[in-house]
């Protein structure tokens, strides 16, 4: 027997800030594909489209115009799945149906005033002012004296299920605290714990020095592919000092952020030739009152892209009913990547 | 302030299998909706396709020849996520990086030599040939020494990564326990200790008392959409009689689940009009050689359409982020099904 080599030979790898595993499958990138294979939009939209409901000027769907606004714009959701108006309560029957009432605020953030753009598009500048939007948000709805969590996220191209191209994030805000940051809550706080520093800087120390998983850096973040990433192209932001959410990040760790994200995002177009579709959002310390020394921000991006701009990876029967399952490794994958720089 | 009402308001519901939240918005449903749509395969496949690797008397990728069966058909997949001949070995840095060789063994079983059949269209004494190869590699892989799992899974249509239309499943043995079964593992041991019978028996007796969640139902099986359920129209089979894997069914019951999956497959075709995609498999006990008495068989439907043939769930940025989130309750959901009956 020969012995193992994680570049050729079926194994898992761990996701600490989870505390679960993927499986990896580096061998199995030659599999013949008959399957589905998305359709690519070529990008001819317009700069303003009539019909959109996020383009200025415009009306949405409840009767309200859209301001003429220069660059981002919030308003709260239109078919929002969290209100805060939801009335208190809780439902159980022998521990084993158990619902609780959930209050929270649903907002839609427009990036630009521009239908055609995507934050690639953008200017540093104008992203920037995204970045400012999105702290801003963070410390208005955390806030609230009900809000325990502010979840900011973007779904781009319609395989994420985006309803609009017009270029726009979302921001779920709620009154108890998601099963995925809880996770990293806990993992990071035992972690800090135990050894006085944040998961997140001792991991990206690691990166740093072995350098095999990095795709682009600045003066204050750094992007690359986690040693556990599920999605083929997943990548992870982490800023090189350790702070836990939005109200902590200073002017020029901004300017850094925005940055970064325009780095990131115009090397993902390169990879398939196209407008690349990922979900991407901010992980941060809950907004609960409590203390989370531990808490890294980050923010993760998750592109289902495969092999081409047609054809994505499946989360289906063995992902959902076993374990999350990857292809490629994730050093191959960051190898492309930066070879695009 | 009205009272907490779960069919109106914004709420969370506790998953006991795998003590887990999932977000139920049920006023979300009239969103408007631009993006994407999937688009709809009309079933004009021949019975027999000279161009597909899972026809009988065809040459699969690897050179073979698939022998011209009149049943079912199970062989090695040809391009397997996992390997058995994987060296042990593993890899680890500071904690933070960690890595596990894997060893396994990926099959792909045809449930006909029909190509333009799917397990709906089979009669049910067909489908009661496919419950027995189902239970009899159960039975060889799980008897192996270094395989713990013993996954059996449908993709079933593009929309769900099915590479072929062929109807297939799949089985990926591993020498782990995957983290959905362990998670699982865990809930149900703790039940069965702290109550002396299954989750999974407590919890049915309350479905069939409620009867909003049931779809259908025979002798010896139950298909209902579970309280908890993520996917718009989930579903989940339980076995009346409380057992932990197929090596404990009976002969009766055996005819009973190809019953069952006849009439869900059936119910399910007819909501949409469409040849309805899924992912679904049977989760069981491990085959670690460890006593699980409180595992209880069970098999999970997890089909992506929300509103038409064509206008999927997309399970994307806030619920890779945050929880999974649904819009229409499953008690609405599992009413109109029964409509359909
Ligand atoms: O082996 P298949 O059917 O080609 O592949 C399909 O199922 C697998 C197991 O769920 C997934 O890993 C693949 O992404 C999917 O396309
Ligand atoms: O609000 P949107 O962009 O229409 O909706 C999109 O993002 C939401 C949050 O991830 C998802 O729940 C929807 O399934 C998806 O289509």
């Amino acid at each position: 027997m020969s012995t193992f080599d994680i570049t050729e030979h079926s194994h898992r790898r761990f996701n600490p800030l989870l505390g679960e595993w993927v499986l990896v499958s580096p061998h199995r990138s030659k599999r013949p594909w008959q399957g589905q294979q998305e359709t690519t939009e070529k990008d001819t939209r317009p700069e303003y489209d009539p019909g959109c409901y996020l383009c200025p000027t415009n009306v949405r769907a409840n009767g309200e115009t859209n301001p003429d606004y220069p660059s981002t714009f919030v308003f709260v959701n239109d078919f929002a799945a969290l209100q805060a108006e939801s009335p208190a309560g809780s439902f159980t029957k022998q521990g084993l149906l158990q619902a609780q009432s959930e209050r929270g605020i649903c907002k839609v953030i427009c990036f630009s005033p521009r239908h055609d753009l995507t934050l690639s598009d953008m200017e540093t500048s104008e992203i920037r002012k995204v970045v400012d939007l999105w702290q801003e948000q963070y410390l208005e709805l955390g806030a609230l004296d009900y809000i325990s969590y502010v979840q900011i996220f973007e779904n781009k191209g319609s395989v994420m299920g985006s309803s609009n191209p017009h270029p726009h994030g979302q921001i779920w805000a709620q009154s108890s605290v998601p099963g995925e940051p809880a996770k990293e809550t806990e993992q990071q706080e035992a972690y800090f714990q135990q050894n006085g520093r944040s998961l997140l800087s001792d991991y990206l120390a690691i990166e740093l020095e072995e350098k095999t998983r990095l795709v682009v850096e600045n003066e204050h973040f750094v992007a690359l592919i986690p040693f556990w990433a599920v999605w083929p192209f997943e990548t992870i932001i982490i800023p090189r000092r350790h702070f836990g959410h939005l109200g902590q990040i200073t002017d020029e760790e901004k300017d850094a952020y925005a940055d970064i994200m325009k780095r990131l995002s115009s090397v993902y177009d390169k990879l398939f030739d196209t407008s690349f579709p990922y979900s991407a959002g901010i992980h941060q310390s809950p907004t609960d009152g409590k203390d989370y020394p531990g808490w890294h921000l980050h923010m993760h991006f998750y592109p289902p892209l495969l092999r081409s701009a047609t054809v994505k990876k499946f989360m289906v029967g063995y992902e959902l009913l076993g374990d999350p399952q990857r292809d490629i490794t994730p050093e191959s994958a960051a190898e492309r990547l930066r070879g695009l720089l």
